[in-house]
């Protein structure tokens, strides 16, 4: 199952340490408590500018209140067409900003391009009868595991804001592409232009904790009250509190960010090595996307893989495999060993 | 700070461990884990009929969603009119449901009474100018710290029937209502004619797990879209699901609200004895109000207790008093010590 | 059926006849059109101020899309407790600002008063688990026929704008108070620190017209996208805008708002010189409340009066009777010899 | 300007006569005035089967209300990718849904296929992730002038049910479909599987007035809170009704419909009569879609026709050419010899 999602991981050793100190005693509730209170100062560090934090338990509950503080109800979402926000949150950011509209976009290797983005500026509509586009929103790193550099964020960032455009990051494997880039995680976000981040910890380690981040305080105005009336305002507050600081230090993120990224890096190297499989996408974070017969998939699947795919035309599949944080040297022994014998290129 | 909310209390430590067996271990996302698969039969075992179980994370989130199916977006939801749906969840009712309006109603200790309601019914309008009442939420135990018994529950319950209403029941103190009653949850319920209960457990040594519980399947049918949609389906899972078998197992929820409950008794008997403070409501959960001059809330105050009040006439305040699930004897004895000095009562 | 309701009567000649005016010729559509774009330049000079002006067919949409522009989805609006947007609209203000919640306050002869709202603001909860307070919504003149004076609306407007809320004015009957004061439109309004006023016309004369006025067009940002994704933009927009102009012209407005007032005023003097019927609030516009024997009430159904009432107490009732734009001697008289029949003052 | 849009137009003189014949007298509120009540007996009897029929002012206000009663906040809709409600509408289907997903789809003449929704059912995925398909909506005539013959329309709908998709029916230019078909309007809606038509009359002589249609009564309980709550319950609903009741009468709905049909398929004669400009679709309602160099475009509105246009590739454009129910013989001269004169073919 370990290659299926990194949703599937446990939680690291060091954060279920973290959640057990604050287990028993008791606290301030509904963030008032003295690690809720952490989290800005935390954060800021981290991001060399003052920030606002606000932890929720899950990336969509991130996305969507975020995005809504950046679009009114009548306003549109340039987003990549297979964007997390809009093929795989149920409608999440409709509801949260009051029913408006997500525009996707193609992409370049999962990645929306300034040419393409100018390109719908110029012919973009800007009547009553239509939305109004009002934010842009950049998954990093992207649903098929690529990674934007730090001028391709500005750049497309550049062009949002002249158009008034707000800048939203779904940053749900934001650790891996700091990890990929090895750059600052203040060059990726408000360097190059971004408003807001949703800086993922779930997918990498964390039991159920995100940190929706500000760049500048006032934007946060108002999201109090969203985030507590959509249900998330946890009155135990010093749980997701404590996550989100253990995460942080002795940089704990980044460190689980490298290792996923390098177990990927290996299982790309055991893909282009093999007959029969092949890569579709860079990798460039902790995702490995394989193009194969169905026969392959099935092979896999009845050796006990459960696995993500699409299917492509004659009889051949698209599928996802992800190295979470924890995955070790042993799992990637089987997995080759396993390829091997699926794809036929065990015999010699 | 222990007798200001049982928000503040820490996580008992046979849930703690719990979370602890289920935290390194790998498992399927999403609800589809085995400890999650567990939560129909065990729900259904306890409410001795088949039921449907969703957990989320917050009281607000359940009771929202909860109603979200019970109410169109042009519906009223008649409730108390110091529920907390009313007065503190920021809207959320109004987010899930579409805009639906909450219909305040006054209560006697804390309860809707049958003969209010029934005044209402005979005097509402249903023209389309005015929402269309939908349904009707009890609170057990209520905001006051009072219980309904089972036949008012069902007198209740019918009446709004009757008129094309459905039936929820904030329970986020469910367990302590159980507890007083010592009747079957089953009884108190469904029997009685609710539809769906938020069976609270955050508040009585869960760190952050509520139970929707749906006594008519079909009831629930879109529940797991909305919940998704409101960013309230979380990947792992399986360690909400962990509290709330845990919770259940060994009766523990009862166990702990007995507990709590018997530590309010002790409360009030303990303001009963003094001169300067006064019982105003019944106290049959784990709420105690009690009624002062502001000087004595003050004084308290200064000797490091936070207290939830209401101002009151004549420089006078209604303080409450909450009773935790692992409140100690050591506890309630300085308690008593504090009250007599804050109210001169040491006097003698 | 001419006192039932001031929705009730047709539509002014003048009015009819410019609607007429434009009926057949082609025009440019969505508020394009020649005549539509006079209405900004014609209630600027109404309101002696560079105002913007966006037509509905509705009160009621009028309403809820002003108050959309003031009041966030987590925020509250604080009303008359008989107010048309908190118990006639069904909701609409809910819907349009995404689950504001409406917060209803008693008043004196239906209008609010400024030591009520300083009470109010004194013990108002500014934490997150209840709404933010965002917006104050005057009728004007109010549902029970009284009218606000213009010192008024400024002390209720200074004292929400001292707290942050935007000020909205329901002027359904603002033509009638406006008559009733003898002052100008700016005084009453923007002068005395009103944000937007829903400025009616449907029940003084027109066949389907509002005009929704902002005293600061930089507040109207984004109505249109609002009005046009209710579906309240109107393709034929020239029968909207040839209404509201022909109802400017001429002091229309102002002459149909008197004679309905003095009609009203002595539909009051009426009832004064009867035994048996009392007037209940103050005729200050063209509504006249009358207490009376549920019996009297049936009597004069049975002479073909239809009639909104209220029951009371010991088989009274409050009943109201409305003097339209168009109401004649004659239905004045034939009131006044029903009421004696039906009161039996006739007899002597 | 007369080619521009069948929303300039202006009002048939039996529907200006209609609304004048209820100008002045009084009525009642609200639809419960004698002419509202005639108009579901009177489109009953046009369908052939027991309907409830609710007027609005706008087609935005129709589709978008109609949608709102098939389908959940969490359901999806497909709709042709530039159907009016995805591109046209400023986001109403989401408000008034509250927040469901338009799930455009590419279409052939501006129609769905039945192929081409088979693949997308087979292909669609049914996890809490997405949102669910919960209807299917259809323009007819469509967006580009092109009508659905009943069995294409039975085939689409069938495979909807299949899949437990409610059916809409986007009817703006319904009147026009009915005229080219020359088949019974139940045969193209109920009888084909449609749920809820929006039976247009504005673009074909109203002055602004569109019906709701539902076919199963059942399907229409709380569409009056919808629409009252949407501000559109007009007051003075009368004159709504007498608009929808003229257009009935004498087939004039019909009448017109076959007017502007005809003179489309004039208009298509000239074009393809003349060198340089091109039909792309076919002419069978009263749109007429040509290809042409801009430069031919330019010179057309240089003689004042104002165009509805899309850019296409090296510098050629597409054109709207719209004939309005009041089209004349000699407009349609003008337009011939315009067209010969921006194009070149008037010398010889």
């Amino acid at each position: 199952m370990i290659f299926h999602s990194d949703n599937e991981t446990g939680v690291s050793p060091e954060i279920l340490e973290a959640i057990n100190a604050v287990g028993a005693g008791s606290a301030m509730p509904y963030g008032e408590d003295e690690r809720s209170r952490e989290l800005d100062r935390a954060y800021s560090d981290l991001f060399e500018t003052e920030v606002r934090v606000y932890p929720v338990v899950t990336g969509t509950a991130a996305n969507a209140l975020a995005l809504s503080t950046l679009v009114p109800p009548y306003g549109g979402i340039y987003c990549f067409d297979e964007a997390h926000i809009q093929v795989d949150e149920a409608g999440a950011p409709e509801l949260y900003s009051g029913g408006a509209k997500l525009l996707p976009l193609p992409g370049e290797q999962g990645k929306l391009t300034a040419s393409a983005l100018e390109s719908i500026f110029g012919s973009q509509r800007n009547d009553v009868h239509f939305v109004r586009p009002s934010a842009l929103s950049l998954t990093q790193a992207t649903e098929l595991g690529t990674v934007y550099r730090p001028g391709e964020v500005a750049a497309l960032s550049e062009l949002a804001r002249r158009h008034g455009l707000g800048v939203h990051m779904d940053g749900t494997r934001f650790a891996n592409s700091v990890a990929f880039l090895d750059c600052s995680p203040a060059d990726l976000t408000w360097r190059s232009g971004v408003d807001v981040l949703c800086f993922g910890a779930t997918k990498n380690g964390a039991m159920a904790a995100e940190a929706v981040v500000f760049f500048d305080p006032s934007r946060a105005d108002g999201f109090d009250y969203r985030r507590k009336r959509g249900g998330h305002l946890l009155s135990k507050g010093r749980f997701l509190a404590a996550q989100l600081l253990a995460y942080l230090e002795e940089d704990r993120w980044l460190r689980y960010a490298r290792h996923s990224n390098a177990m990927a890096r290996r299982i790309a190297d055991i893909i282009t090595q093999l007959r029969g499989v092949e890569l579709t996408y860079l990798v460039e974070a902790n995702l490995v996307f394989v193009e194969m017969e169905t026969a392959i998939r099935r092979r896999l699947e009845e050796r006990g893989y459960r696995l993500n795919f699409w299917p492509r035309e004659e009889d051949r599949c698209l599928v996802r495999l992800v190295a979470p944080f924890n995955c070790q040297d042993a799992d990637l022994e089987k997995l080759r060993s396993d390829l091997e014998a699926c794809t036929g290129n065990d015999g010699y």
